[in-house]
């Protein structure tokens, strides 16, 4: 039955609407990339987009490039591109600094704002008990320096919620299991209680419809360098809704961020709009990676990416199910409706099962302690790509050549 | 007298041991640079560097690269580059996010250094009160933050520093004026009444021996791509001195910082060192554009960049008096100990006087209200580049070609 399966995704393949999109990508040979929700693939054309970005806009036009190659206004601009692929309206999204240090200023804001509103001060942040590590610690500092509690719950455990709560942020897709939430439902139960829906869509955006306006979502916090391909650390993007930007006090204003940036008042007086949560100088080179990297989604339609992708994970899902049965857990829901665009399998090895899978050329990635992750890149990854991942997968357990001793030293991969 | 100064400054510029430096960036013809203290210039290898960091670490390698091309080590690896050019001792150092972000890391955890000493609590933050703003801005929010007072002195008013103040946020270098501080008399003088000293070298290193462990300096924090060349928005980097590191406590931990990064532990557990003001993911295109440029300084010793800075900046001054006495006001000061790497000059029409000479191709840069800031890079401005401004600005003013009315419409240029 492994050659008709294979026979099947190739024709299915050649029939796929998306399928030029994966021309849009610089790919090695000999790799079947399924790491791309940990770093995107190279999309054509940034690495021109870069080298003049070097050679000529700051070797040749130096500092005159703020202005003349808009680079002041990249922030916005490249903001305004990723709200299109997250359903948020033009001027809501900026793309600055890191995802956790966008989550600290989100964080600090949103209780700022929760405070500045009628009735008893809220004093609880709930915040996502599987949540990505560094949310829970930045929302832990945040409440720290803000006198808060913090509460972990579930995103879609009611009854963390109660009139005490002030902001939750919760991640739409969890990045261990590839629980996708019901943001539309969450972020309205969170409306009910009166609190502020801050979420972390680092693992949605680029490969689900977010739809963050139509959703009411009051603040959210992205990646750029997973689906959305910017570049290995690129620049991160906050959105805050239109209706709540004029009240947001952030807890790191720069010059950046100053109605007048070149008055050099030492007065702080904030930018209308979201420019506001702008900070420092940001690094151009990485913006203008990003800013290249997203053309790949140019003329995509996100509902059509996201069709892709449940068809990539529900054939990997078959595919586990076809030779896997029994040797490993599928962790993500079967349910179309309650996953990301990643399949992840628990196995005890996980760890030593993934490196000699890269070896074997399949690149996904282990996360503790017993995960081996698998992104499809709905732009990408095809679905040859998964059925021969999966019979490597296969292969590399049912011989068990992921025991030898090579494949079980810890490594730093992201 | 004019032709015998420059034949005076080709000659010296012929004899000087440094001169070979200019060779190791790209500088566009027809252009004389004086705004590398905003912008540093290209260096020579950085265009390959970012192309391979593209190409073939991000495109080929994709996320093997965060091991392979040592892309997790680079915050510390580059700091301590850095390190060697301020006079710090290796893993005291971190590169990463921009200035204003390093700098409420280390105010807050200052604060909390400072805190955690036996005695009364203090309850004050010094700050310049000619900082630039931006570091104002952030003190302030972190002392809201922290239920902290703040006090505005200058680094050399004595009379702002008593047994109330935790902290001082001083600039080693005025970004206007070009005063230069006496960086160990004021730490030393902080150290006297029990508080901590943190300095903002944005403006003197790579230009200046700052000399953060010989001074005893507490905290620093500084600009990548100004005297450093490290590209527009290069990621800043932060000092602690080696006895703090282990009481540094964060406001903004992120799994960067986490003694076991890959282990995804909710409970944040700072890593030993330097690396505990980590945050998230890094820029890496930006960051290895700043390694490759570091190596424009291989083999230089940064008091010889001294001695040849306050050789460009006297004859800045000399020719400023021989060519426009009476006509602007040289606001740098003439005693060389005290000015950094720049020549500031007073005249009230200073924005258009700029944009006129901009168009001259002498690129200097204007800073609010009437300042006019040329910035003398000692690794490529030569004593000819000098000279020239200096009568390309004689120029511009005695034929009053800088009241054309294109030259007053105000332009982003920082």
């Amino acid at each position: 039955m492994q050659p008709v399966m294979l026979a099947d995704a190739a024709q299915a393949d050649d029939l796929d609407p998306l399928r030029h999109l994966r021309e849009r990508f610089v790919l090695p040979d000999g790799v079947i990339y399924l790491d791309g929700n940990s770093l995107g693939a190279l999309p054509v054309g940034v690495a021109e987009a870069v080298d003049d970005a070097v050679r000529r806009q700051w070797g040749t036009d130096l500092v005159r490039s703020w202005t003349s190659a808009g680079w002041w206004e990249a922030p916005l601009r490249i903001g305004d591109r990723i709200a299109s692929l997250v359903g948020a309206h033009p001027g809501s999204v900026v793309v600055s600094d890191s995802t956790s240090v966008d989550l600290f200023k989100l964080v600090v804001a949103g209780v700022r704002l929760s405070r500045a509103r009628p009735g008893p001060r809220r004093t609880v942040i709930v915040v996502d008990d599987a949540t990505f590590p560094t949310d829970r610690y930045i929302v832990d500092e945040a409440a720290r320096l803000l006198g808060m509690q913090v509460r972990a719950a579930a995103p879609d455990d009611a009854s963390s919620l109660d009139d005490q709560v002030a902001l939750a942020v919760f991640c739409h897709v969890d990045f261990r299991t590839g629980v996708l939430y019901d943001l539309p439902a969450v972020t309205r139960a969170l409306h009910e209680v009166g609190a502020l829906a801050l979420w972390d869509v680092c693992h949605s955006a680029g490969a689900v419809p977010i739809g963050l306006a139509s959703a009411g979502v009051d603040l959210a916090v992205g990646c750029s360098y997973k689906y959305l391909n910017g570049g290995p650390g690129a620049p991160a993007w906050a959105y805050v809704a239109p209706a709540l930007q004029g009240g947001i006090d952030s807890p790191l204003p720069g010059w950046n961020s100053h109605r007048e940036p070149f008055g050099m008042q030492q007065v702080f007086a904030p930018v209308d709009g979201i420019g506001r949560l702008r900070t420092g100088t940001p690094p151009m080179l990485s913006m203008i990676a990003l800013e290249a990297a997203l053309a790949a989604f140019d003329g995509v339609r996100i509902e059509d990416v996201r069709r892709r992708s449940l068809e990539l994970t529900a054939l990997m899902i078959d595919a586990v199910d076809e030779y896997l049965a029994d040797v490993v857990e599928v962790v993500t829901p079967r349910d179309p409706a309650g996953r990301g665009s990643q399949v992840s399998l628990r196995h005890p090895e996980a760890y030593p099962i993934v490196q000699a899978l890269i070896e074997r050329g399949v690149v996904g990635d282990f996360r503790a302690p017993d995960i081996i992750r698998l992104g499809l890149a709905p732009l990408y990854v095809s679905r040859q790509d998964v059925v021969l991942a999966v019979q490597a997968l296969a292969t590399v357990i049912g011989s068990e050549e992921f025991r030898a001793p090579r494949f079980s030293a810890r490594a730093t991969v992201t």
